[in-house]
């Protein structure tokens, strides 16, 4: 994969895997939105505080997070860790007012907080016969998130 | 969701998410082909030996199998173990002619090797307002295994 077809797979995703590890040592995936990205090494992730991804990655923040589109046979696992922000700064950054419903209490709702994965290596996979498959080294992933700017890909239902 | 709807699931799913801890304890996600099941609880995946997802498994077993259908919003993450084998009887259980593109050498191939995965919990998630996720215990697991036999639900393409 060339790096514009990695910008272009992260951008064009709207949900991911989140990989993590549970309190009793089991792994676990669990399906998430995912749209708000800076390059491809920092990404912010809206979810209940009460989930039990939030529980586990408070004791265990080593994580994945991995996106992939079938129709093109393209995948990105990128492995890091995820910190989880509770303040204001990060929950109105990505507040949606349709959000409400997921949240009653809006912003400050207790249950809203957000994940921050950051990115630490990778591994990608593609259909073509080309560098099928390779690495993505840290200083890669710093390359390619350095003076770039959060932007948030959703795309309104 | 329900027993049958878990069933209908996994039986229906041509791929999987495979979740595993790396040498460096780094989680990681791969696609696999995981059509060959027992029951719920035991899954057997064709793969290469080189691959690093089966030498990340042979040093921590640990694992997750995620199944899921975004279009009926359904899906099923297996938290347990993967054994990795090399003896004909499995190898020779999985093997299909076309295969041979994939392993030059056939069954005896020594870049061909199976996964078994074996279920110990698991949590649902599905579209519905009832039951929208729950957790699964080795116990439902196992009363959903017993007395089953390996079933490949291959669709050939």
């Amino acid at each position: 994969m060339t790096q514009q077809e990695m910008y272009s797979l992260i951008d064009r995703s709207q949900v991911a895997s989140l990989g993590y590890t549970d309190e009793n040592g089991r792994q676990n995936i669990r399906m998430v939105f995912s749209t708000f990205h800076k390059g491809i090494g920092v990404h912010l992730i809206s979810t209940n505080t009460s989930s039990s991804h939030v529980q586990s990655l408070l004791k265990n923040e080593n994580a994945c997070l991995y996106f992939s589109d079938p129709s093109t046979f393209e995948a990105l696992c990128l492995s890091g860790r995820a910190v989880i922000h509770f303040d204001r700064e990060y929950k109105e950054m990505l507040w949606h007012p349709q959000d409400v419903q997921y949240y009653p209490g809006g912003v400050e709702d207790e249950d809203y907080c957000v994940v921050e994965f950051i990115a630490e290596s990778g591994r990608f996979y593609s259909g073509s016969s080309e560098n099928y498959k390779g690495d993505i080294t840290g200083q890669e992933i710093e390359a390619m998130t350095a003076g770039r700017t959060f932007t948030d890909h959703r795309v309104e239902a």
